[in-house]
């Protein structure tokens, strides 16, 4: 074997270096095996060719299942197929694994990726990849590219979701697939042992685990809000006048509403970095995990932020569109009719028209802050700013909107706070209920960063030899 | 040779070890020759010293092109050039080829990368990479980062597209450049053989081709029915009224076309997908293709989606300047005068104001589901949802979406459907005609999720042996 | 050796083969040390044993700080665990790098990655890693990894930054550093030699450096015409009439600076890029690189543009609460009261009607086309997109929106720029002053696409031989 020839069989052969020693490599392609000759397993079959690997299909009738498979390929019977690939693609439905119990023989020492998924949650009692393993003893089991979908297979990552992950436990077994996945164009990531498989066949079946609990609270907080504010208003007025005004279930109470929950749900975005920083304060040092319900409540704030903005959002839309309903045209109309017919004059009250301007003005610029932190959560303008950066927008900008955000609501009170027939049947009305947990966020974040706790959190910083920037970056987003 | 020396040597050299018999390697670095000293030669050539490469660069006159040469790199004459490396970036226009083809001796076995694109399509009758090739048939070309500018490549992938996309026929030429394309930061994907390099020189020539079709659909209704508008609004009040209301061509004949062409577009976006699933019922199966036409009104429903939300978005903006309006300040002021003036009095309408906000209520939820769909088709959202969540919220939140804003329609159509005053010149209203298809789509969508025909699809999914989750989100796709 | 036992020593070392002299290898898995056992440390070693890493930490006192050590990694003193990997990770503070010197006999040869970071800029005479290869003139040093916080690292880089950024004098050192990086999930792009170590100890302590002459700009910008506007408006009418109208500051003067500082800067964003044009006809040539402050102008393009979108989005918003101001609803009541009390009959005139929808129209059109603008700028669409449709939308369509607002504004001072009420102490109103630089820079590029320039361009074009489309590329990002 001369120099050349081991190196251009070294460059070929991307870390399957095993597979050598039991199948004569084809002169300018590495050869990988898929069983599975569905759709799944033709469409990787297809991107496997074109990303320049020799495929050999195995099926159970090799002769049937001609026209489909994509041209360039061979389809051999499974025994066959086996051996002319050290690593072989799964494609068939774990219902079907035990035909490869008889295969135990040629499958030894070669790596088997099983991609399969389930139709529900919990369907068996072990992940789909442990019980292959199970199944053929003498393989090495990687799971690995369930993920994704048949489509985005063929079509390639290019739109699709480039993130693969892969599991399994032998390091080598999993660098080969990592090589394969790579050369498709795939980004594999290792999630570590077999162990994890089942949470990896558990991640196309998930239905937005991280927004449940938040929709949970969104949820709760407007149907409370809707049936204080049905009372207070609409059920309020016929009792004790009679009037039938339920239209404005439709868009008064709904603008009522979504302000409520909004500023709420922002102020619930906030408090447990305040919470957290009071209790590194009370602990005297930072070196201690939180309580679980605090991570849980952290983890979860960007959730918190985003369905706020969206019923600030919605807040936006009911109220510009105000002028355009029949009620309030015809109410204007009534007032001017009712100012000629009983000869009054009108008088232009400055201080309405300074508080209405800065209420509206307020309202604008936290919108306009609230639409920035949406945007600065985007997955990919989040990932071209440094730490420095996204805690600054996250931290000051929105500590700055939650504060015009209370503003704004404390200037459409104004005078009504101490007026008593604000409070009909003796209740608040809603827009004061909702004021208490942004007002009590803002006052433990001033108090924060008074001097004296800010010189008390800063000597806890320096007390602590050990605090590199990163630590601080860490503690940083703790108490964001 | 020791084994300390042969790690290091391994270690240094990428999958280029031909390269070593040819030249002594240099103690540090690895050596690339770069052939055209232009911008784009020389953007390269300093990324690739940045990287770590040693750089040689062939030119016409080696003497005379020095000033801007990127420091640390060496200029020679081609044929001296040509030995100094095994991978030759071939960074000149493809009109000047010819003077590669005496060189052909020392360009043996070496891998030629043909950067060339071109100013037009089809501008000549092979593809710049084949034509390389014919001259120089002992060298192995590989087509590749022709897609980058000359810009992204001096300033690093960092904000500019990652993805660079090669082809040819050596699996080891292609590896050889997949690594240095790795090693400069970008994440290379080998799109097949040499025949697909006309196609990636067209790439950077497109212009929006997956939208081509959407838009001219968009522009074909909004003609069609601004005209349809044009004559039963403004032409139609000047026949029979004599009256010119021409200026209503600037917001109110837009605010009609606007929304309707966005409820017909949205409904056009699920139409083949609910056809798609009738097909499979009628077949009996899922595992035949789709005819072509099928399959291409299926790739441009994201487009098709866009637009309308566009669409939606000048339609909520034409709205809320509704009551700014010079011409609506007027009336409203005309109205109130001839209630004083006639000495009439004003009734307040409780099924107005019910079904006014009803109307507004909807259009608001549907345009906020609507920009949430868009939100979720942005590739970096898209890209972190699992496939189910992005079905549900595509497919479910899609459906719901057209629900709202059809029911929104009905609402603004409210009783003048049976009012024959309605239908000028025997024409119906424009959103009248616009709800045909909304209907139509629904209507099947509601057939499909009765319990009969879901029975029928699911006997369809269990009768298919195969049929894998994975090819579940195939079909899950197909039928969105 | 057999051939077997070799190859499976080679796929499982990763580069990083000169280790396998210095330790016995664990018969699974590759050996790293981590200096350090903060939260920095231990998050490291974490991820690393996740990734399939053996873990020794190195601790001044290895039998203390055994808690919170991920289980499964080992902890030993500093020169025994300086002896069990080649790759040696420093998770400490620089004010600690000293405890290093009396070991440099153990890390002689060993790769050092330096990960520290400073609380501010300029904390100390030379970077880190710099002062760090000083101490420990036989080690091998790289920068890298400083740019992740703990929890990133903790977390792996599905939703934080992906990209890590290293640099160093060895290409080895780097390429093993490189290797870790790539299994450990991250995308590393070698950014040199150590010199460039204290540019990345800076990058997290960058707070938007591109934005902060764009934000300079529109803040002074703001100020100038916020006082111009006071002193016309709110003083000139308290000193000629004796009205106090300051509560007009919350809105209405806000509308007015907004869309002038939205104007200005979107002018701006297109005026260096024209000038760059006329520039290069001057010259007579492509290739001269342009004045310094006309690059650093074009580098912030975006952020001028995104902020006059920021601009564009509040003066929206300020015009769309218009009607629901109590100024404007009483001024509506006054007019339709003195209509009636003085008997006057009111007449529509076609002519206003027609300019104010057409202002209104061309608005909405403008703010449409800067909205599709912003949203194109956003990483991962822009990604998508092809360098010619990149530029076609933020070149035509840019200068299509700069039109259509600039005609906006026209329409919006329509019959008063010829009355001499205007001009109040003889100054102009704001938005005739926010006119002048967008009609200059539409006149300039208005010139450039007339026949005769344009033939001047094509035949720069065409004397250049060496013009490549790439070049064309980067000469079309120039002259955007």
């Amino acid at each position: 074997m001369t120099g050349q020839e081991r190196s251009e069989e070294k460059s070929e052969c991307v870390s399957l270096s095993p597979m050598r020693e039991a199948v004569p490599a084809p002169p300018e392609c590495e050869r990988v095996c898929v069983f599975g000759t569905g759709d799944l397993g033709r469409s990787l079959g297809l991107r496997l060719l074109q990303a320049g690997y020799g495929v050999v299909f195995g099926s159970r009738r090799p002769h049937s299942s001609s026209s489909l498979i994509p041209h360039g390929s061979q389809v051999l019977g499974h025994a066959a197929a086996a051996q002319s690939g050290h690593l072989i693609f799964i494609a068939v439905q774990r219902e079907h694994y035990d035909f490869l119990v008889p295969l135990a023989n040629q499958l030894k020492g070669k790596v088997l990726v099983d991609l399969s998924n389930n139709l529900r949650k919990n369907q068996y009692p072990e992940a789909n990849a442990e019980y292959l393993q199970s199944l053929v003893p003498g393989a090495e089991v990687v799971k690995g590219f369930n993920t994704l979908s048949a489509w985005s297979l063929q079509k390639g990552p290019s739109d699709a979701n480039r993130q693969v992950y892969i599991c399994g436990e032998s390091v080598q077994a999993k660098q080969a697939v990592m090589a394969v996945a790579t050369k498709l164009g795939f980004s594999a990531l290792d999630r570590g042992f077999l162990s994890v498989a089942r949470e990896l066949e558990d991640f196309p079946l998930q239905l937005f685990p991280q927004w449940r609990l938040p929709l949970y609270i969104a949820t709760g907080l407007s149907a409370a809000f809707f049936f204080y504010l049905l009372i207070r208003d609409i059920i309020y007025a016929y009792f004790t006048q009679g009037k039938d005004i339920s239209f404005r279930i439709m868009v008064s109470l709904a603008n009522k509403v979504c302000p409520i929950v909004s500023l709420i749900m922002l102020s619930l975005c906030y408090l447990p970095g305040v919470l957290a920083s009071f209790l590194q304060l009370y602990r005297g040092t930072k070196y201690r995990r939180f309580p679980d319900w605090l991570d849980r409540w952290m983890l979860c704030r960007k959730q918190l932020g985003l369905l706020a903005l969206g019923f600030a959002f919605l807040h936006v839309l009911y109220t510009l569109i105000i002028p355009i309903r029949y009620y309030v045209r015809f109410k204007a109309t009534e007032r001017t009719v009712s100012v000629i017919r009983e000869n009054r004059t009108t008088e232009f009250d400055t201080t309405t028209a300074w508080s209405g301007d800065s209420y509206l003005s307020l309202g604008i610029l936290g919108f306009s802050l609230y639409v920035l932190l949406g945007i600065t959560s985007l997955p990919s303008v989040s990932n071209v700013l440094s730490w420095r950066e996204f805690s600054f927008i996250q931290s000051k900008l929105g500590h700055l909107t939650l504060l015009l955000c209370t503003a704004h609501t404390y200037l459409y009170g104004w005078n009504k706070f101490l007026s008593s027939s604000t409070y009909k049947w003796c209740t608040p009305p809603g827009y004061m209920l909702c004021l208490v947990l942004p007002s009590v966020v803002l006052l433990l974040k001033l108090l924060l960063i008074t001097p004296y706790t800010h010189t008390q959190n800063n000597t806890l910083s320096v007390m602590t030899a050990l605090s590199s920037r990163h630590e601080l970056l860490f503690l940083c987003y703790c108490t964001l």
